[in-house]
């Protein structure tokens, strides 16, 4: 099978690129001492996590217990649940790690800690530290860390601690990242030192985003790095300067379906449903709207972008709404689109169709959703 | 079954609200003399369909092929794909139409037109009029209207011409949404007549938008009305003035798993994969953020809004940033966050759980995404 026989619109996944984007993690954090635990939020696919993993069982981080569950179901066993826990969730949790599953959570508040330890059923917690006020977490050096360590400690295992520089999205320059995956080595190395002068083991100190895993120089005290969309790489990780636009590994494959001369459009079936509504380019220094639009090969041509999206229309134009001879898209012609965002815009398929460089498609992935 | 047994984030539809939407759409467009053709791509389930058509063939309009089949499965035979086909999805329709569906197609140009006639399979097809300069669409009164016709004439059945007023969603005043709706209903009037002054019988005459239809007055000449949003209701149409905050149907039950206190946010398991990356207030007067927040009986409570949203965490925060007493709302306080897009929302999940007016789960409805 060809990519001209698939239906459109569909998701296409370049495994040369793919498999490319792995090798350079890996090297990169090998050099620098530390195992990789893929974030598998961003494929949802058992064959995507095979290539990532260094292991059948893991290790791998999870986004939802759906994941953590999927993947269980695979033979991976080795699995942080790296959103904070819902004390409902617990049972859940619990129900997991009786299936075997060496499930471990992630907890920021004595709360949260006391819900896990009243469980009372050894679940393992990693302490959510926050390296840059983006999200959750306990600030570096802030007391409560010892309080929520000390209220583990009545009926759980502390594991260690963990953070997301989820600022490093925001940086300017390569630069900027590089400080800030220091910045976000140096909150979890002083806050397991905290632990440990307490007396806690603390073993496990994870970090991770895809900026800050590529960019970081140094990661001495840090036990393993957690990187999702690195697998796939994405317009906005290109505007960070982390991969360049030829190491995005999907696209959307869209068909023309009619123009506006007068406009200087192309009308294809690759809408925001799939796409995604995800616009992460707009505040970036180039705005690639709902994606950079390449020929049937994955080629970019002539500076053209989705400029706009509805449901199941993708309206594409010039970059800038310049001048554009529609007559070289007819009725009917391939199109690829790469996306702002890979988390989001394979969320939106069911399925990877395995391409390798070029349009024959050699295998067809499932991949899941949902929680 | 409860609300609060489900484990979150979950999609919730008040079966209440959608039975008034869809009462006081029906009512409205009866008034005026029209039948309703929902657009089904909004729900994408038989259920919700079943409620919405006047007889359990249709009819409805649909995105996708994918719709067309799985409504057909279900008995729907009275079917629109209202968007502009693509060639290489005629063997697709045909075998729709063998296995008994009416389905009919849209085209807005020469080629497309040569590409169904040439079918030779009496494809039955509508024009695209363009009323706004807003997507795709013959412009009103241009000759290439009867040239596409005659091409059509060639093997297939002219059925008649629809538009889509997509520029409503631009309007600042319920009264601009009304003279939108006299634009649409004109541009397709105009066209049909300059079909049968051709010879041609066009005997379909397609209007649709949920805000046009809402607002329109005189729908004069006008055999049909698309609308899809409506049944759910969601924020952007609330900030166009098409319906209430109160009448919006669906929301995203999360749950409270985290806090910054001196950031004034609650932090919960309903991010965008749970909410979508539609961000369609942000241009309208009021920007909802990511949705707005209610308590678990679905009433919006003290300003909340998903300010900002990752994968799998909802940040909460006053409107605006203000101060908030964050303890009011502990860890596993259930939430439910109202949606802007109700299309793009639905979308990210598998299923409605529906309650009427309480907390009671009464029903749970599949849907489903796809191509």
């Amino acid at each position: 099978m060809n990519l001209a026989d698939l239906e459109t619109p569909r998701l296409v996944l370049d495994a040369s690129k793919m498999e490319a984007n792995i090798s350079r993690m890996k090297r990169h954090l090998a050099g620098l001492g530390v195992q990789l635990r893929p974030h598998v939020k961003t494929c949802k696919s058992i064959e995507v996590a095979r290539r990532l993993m260094e292991t059948p069982a893991g290790p791998i981080a999870v986004s939802t217990l759906k994941e953590a569950e999927q993947f269980l179901e695979n033979g991976v066993t080795d699995i942080l649940y790296a959103v904070g826990i819902a004390p409902a969730k617990l049972d859940h949790v619990v129900a997991l790690r009786s299936r075997g599953a060496d499930l471990c959570v992630v907890v920021d508040s004595i709360e949260a800690a006391h819900a896990v330890a009243t469980r009372r059923a050894d679940i393992p917690a990693l302490i959510e530290i926050d390296c840059d006020g983006h999200r959750a977490g306990v600030k570096p050096g802030d007391p409560v860390l010892l309080d929520i360590a000390a209220t583990l400690s009545g009926g759980t295992v502390l594991r260690g601690v963990m953070t997301h520089a989820g600022d490093a999205y925001n940086c300017r320059t390569t630069e900027a990242i590089a400080a800030m995956a220091e910045q976000e080595r140096r909150a979890v190395v002083e806050s397991a030192a905290m632990l440990r002068d307490a007396g806690h083991a603390a073993p496990v100190v994870s970090v991770g985003s895809t900026p800050t895993a590529t960019f970081a120089r140094n990661l001495e005290g840090v036990t393993e790095v957690r990187a999702g969309v690195f697998v796939f790489q994405d317009l906005v990780m290109a505007g960070l300067g982390v991969c360049g636009v030829e190491d995005i590994a999907v696209s959307v494959l869209a068909t023309v379906i009619g123009h506006r001369k007068d406009k200087g459009w192309i009308i294809t079936d690759g809408g925001w449903m799939a796409m995604s509504r995800d616009r992460g380019t707009a505040t970036q220094a180039v705005d690639q709207g709902y994606g950079v639009v390449c020929d049937a090969s994955g080629t970019p041509v002539e500076d053209l972008i989705v400029a706009d999206a509805n449901q199941e229309h993708g309206i594409v134009g010039r970059r800038g709404g310049g001048a554009l001879d529609v007559t070289r898209y007819p009725l009917g012609t391939r199109l690829r689109i790469l996306p702002n965002h890979a988390c989001a815009t394979v969320a939106q398929h069911d399925s990877y169709h395995v391409v390798r460089q070029d349009q024959k498609v050699i295998d067809h992935w499932p991949r899941f959703n949902g929680w």
